[in-house]
């Protein structure tokens, strides 16, 4: 027996049987994620049921040398939460830590175990009248601990602000098997270094988030949705300066959507029908929310009105119901499905200043298509974050063999324009393995030195998440 | 001549006269704060007027092991940024560096030198029909640098955040002289780990802020205040949570305020009139603020009715015009004056969870009198936050040099109060050397490693403003 299995049978006498899989198939579901393509191979799968149980399988882990993958809800898009490849790294999946430990609604807080998948943490927070804001495609499956090591974004961030911006308190696994434990309910403190900011978004390197206190909203009362048809990128860019004053800060998403992505959704889901008379080059789909005594219409008219007069707006569609407002947002799911219908594709996540945004599509779109006049570019995004899901579609006719050199040619230089306008290659998804070296690339070397050094002090032996943000050891 | 004179001669030469102050007049506003009593003596006072001349100055002290005290606009209250009186440390003043730098009303985004006075920033904002929407009593000194520095909070925390979630770029002079440069205007980027937010809150100890991009908000059109009075410290929690769902997010303050104040205002300011026909025990001072067609009067009396229907609201007074809202808001300013008149008192800044708040104060309130009950509570603060400013004052009859020993007893008494409560003794004022030791008594022994990692991984020499947070080496 060798040392490998020795120390597989003692985790599975700590954890139980279903607190370690060791079988290739019952291991299947942790090793892909939604990007898809990237599989791994781990060692194990260990599915601790207790945050006493995740501190003694790092514990072990550490002493043994043996490398681990902190894994949520599968919904990563930069294989940062998959396995490597080389059948060396143990899977520790958070998914049996599910509890909702407390809910203060007076303090507008909640306590939750890191397991915890998303969309549940927000229905727990409506049976006390309030919300836990952030939105995500991913809601039914992600779960929180993931969200707050890749500080999650999604629809609502112009609201309500990136999920660093959601949570409280923390409780972490450290690499060495410690337990760091500042689940503080407290919504102003001002002691000491911002250790939780720095495991926010450190992509499970750094520690193992096994608990949160968030930050609750009271829950809307009411919302409303609109489709606006809009002349031009620059046109959705001043609407959205005017929304944010004419709606009071009460916007809750406001996005970019081209008509393609109109005409994607409609392939994709048949039931839709075009939502104007006419096609218009590019849309608005916003949503304001309140609670009490605010009349959402009126206001949205009046932008709406507003935005008509100055001719940024062509023509508009004011949801009269909720189940209008549904149809209007099945658009924005839908145009993903349709994308995800023609194969191997370029996703990006990319971001620039809000005023930036008309020039940059620009730039980029007669970029690309000097690279190639029959890429198709679908380039949407949340506007008030200045996030761009610049998307680049290869021919039809295109052979498969040849996409993944192509894709890479063309992020290349997509990339390269994004540079003169200080972006981010990554604004919401993280760096991951996948978006590592182009990464690296654009990191200063001061800057470099100081997460290096980061990464030493809390893993010294490099064994927490190896090679995701920074090389492996 | 001795080593130290030629390391100021030739600081001299780079910085010129204006540059560094040696003289002991000149120096006399660098060396005291807000707290006032704190005196310390510094070696010199470096004024550098760019970024290049922050980063030469440190440089040069790293080389030399010269100990640095950055300073913004004295408005700390824990002594972090007062030298030392040793006499061995250099202060970096920032307040030469006082540029506006950009401003992108779109982005709704401005660039600024870290020396930039709050007030300053804040007006710059408004000519873009913008707002920075930090607002604290020391506003008209208070520099950004120091703001970031503190992680700042003040009165609108509740609807804007404190600090760290108002800036989206830093430039760092780092305790070597190299500067870490990350002035990005995006509102979303999610590369790497989060370096900015560990500066942020630091209190000058990782390096010198000198630059910042700061998140603006739309500037308010209109905005209401109420004062109302209330009948218990648990009647102002319950009507927070009431006007949180109620005035839709759109509050900007929620004080709590309690009869003494009033009348401690009312010495100060003899002008101010008995707001109400009768006293009451609580009162709250409230505002909410909004662009755009909003009824914020309909919003209010809304609230006041169903608080005076839950008897939460005994009596009410709504601002009808702005002169009058500035009127309520008087008595805020006033009862400050009314407490320093009282000369040598217990200034504290803790947070509780909101909902604890009421039971704090009165199991604190007991402990204190159990102690004397002739000390004077005044009990104050940002219910949406949590943070009281429970002050006590000494009996008018005790002799001033009794004063010292006795406040320190009953600050020990209020902090294992405030133990039990899982509160913070620190919530907006930081630690600075005032609060290092009950800070650090309170302190995780992993944490307190981890803490004196960071601090060792960024200025391995310990020059950078030592023994503030953190002992000195």
């Amino acid at each position: 027996m060798s040392d490998t299995d020795t120390f597989l049978d003692e985790l599975e006498a700590l954890l139980g049987k279903p607190g370690l899989l060791r079988d290739s198939d019952a291991m299947a579901r942790y090793v892909s994620d939604w990007a898809g393509e990237s599989l791994g191979a781990p060692l194990a799968v260990a599915r601790p049921a207790s945050v006493e149980d995740v501190a003694e399988v790092v514990r072990r882990c550490n002493v043994r040398g043996i490398a681990m993958t902190p894994q949520g809800g599968h919904s990563g898009l930069v294989a940062g939460a998959l396995p490597a490849r080389d059948g060396q790294e143990l899977v520790i999946s958070l998914e049996r830590l599910d509890r909702v430990r407390d809910i203060d609604p007076i303090n507008f807080t909640m306590t939750v175990d890191a397991g915890c998948i998303l969309e549940n943490v927000k229905r727990a927070a409506w049976e006390h009248d309030c919300d836990f804001p952030l939105s995500l495609g991913a809601q039914g499956s992600c779960q929180i601990g993931g969200n707050i090591a890749t500080n999650a974004g999604g629809l609502n961030v112009l609201r309500h602000g990136m999920m660093r911006e959601l949570v409280l308190g923390l409780e972490v696994v450290l690499p060495d098997g410690r337990l760091w434990q500042n689940l503080t309910a407290l919504h102003k403190d001002n002691r000491g270094y911002a250790l939780q900011q720095l495991f926010m978004g450190s992509e499970g390197t750094l520690g193992i988030v096994t608990g949160a206190v968030l930050k609750l909203s009271p829950r809307p009362t009411q919302s409303r949705s609109a489709l606006l048809g809009m002349p031009s990128v620059q046109a959705v860019v001043d609407l959205y300066s005017l929304a944010r004053r004419d709606c009071c800060d009460l916007l809750t998403a406001f996005e970019l959507i081209p008509r393609r992505c109109i005409e994607l959704a409609m392939e994709a889901t048949p039931s839709l029908i075009d939502p104007m008379d006419q096609p218009y080059p590019w849309y608005v789909l916003m949503e304001v929310a309140a609670t009490g005594p605010i009349d959402l219409s009126a206001l949205l008219e009046q932008l709406l009105e507003a935005g008509l007069e100055r001719e940024l707006v062509l023509d508009g569609a004011l949801a009269a119901s909720d189940a209008q407002a549904a149809q209007l947002w099945q658009f924005r799911e839908s145009m993903l499905e349709g994308q995800r219908r023609r194969g191997e594709h370029l996703r990006t996540d990319l971001s620039v200043p809000i005023s930036k945004i008309p020039a940059f599509v620009s730039e980029a779109s007669d970029a690309i298509k000097a690279l190639d006049a029959e890429c198709e570019i679908i380039a949407y995004g949340h506007v008030g974050d200045g996030n761009l899901h610049f998307n680049l579609l290869p021919p039809p006719t295109m052979a498969n063999e040849k996409k993944k050199a192509y894709l890479h040619a063309l992020e290349t230089r997509l990339f390269e324009v994004l540079d003169g306008f200080d972006g981010s290659i990554s604004a919401e998804h993280g760096i991951g393995r996948t978006k590592r070296e182009a990464y690296l690339e654009r990191l200063a070397p001061t800057e470099r030195e100081l997460l290096e050094g980061i990464k030493t002090l809390f893993d010294p032996k490099g064994l927490m998440n190896p090679g995701r943000i920074l090389p492996p050891r």
